[in-house]
């Protein structure tokens, strides 16, 4: 089975990587670009009968840095 | 307006990042986790109008390196 995890540095957290494609885009012509924000998609290739409990506990004890970022699990 | 572009490395392209999370899960003691594969989410905070077509171009000339990686766009 399989389950994403998406990760994103909280609101108000400092992102200078997206700050830095905002800018990137810009230098490319692209107008209109207002603001990026830049995160991790971590897919996982799971045993049968793992649980989203599980993967909530991956998250908080390796996969996410819970002080400045949050993520979002999703299974299937 | 939003749009969410998914980066992820190619089938059969190796991923070191994904491996080195992969194999301190195990350390930690999560059994059955066959392997992992990470990559990258960009929030893009566009102006009204751009089109789908437009973030395609962005994905092509800056976002992804479509020789070992392959991206997907959700707008909206």
């Amino acid at each position: 089975m399989k389950a994403t995890v998406h990760v994103m540095l909280k609101t108000g957290v400092l992102d200078p990587q997206g700050e830095a494609v905002r800018h990137a885009l810009g230098a490319l012509g692209f107008d209109g670009v207002n603001g990026v924000r830049q995160g991790k998609v971590i897919e996982l290739d799971l045993a049968d009968g793992t649980s989203e409990a599980d993967v909530t506990a991956m998250c908080e004890k390796l996969l996410a840095n819970t002080v400045i970022e949050s993520y979002r699990v999703e299974m299937g």
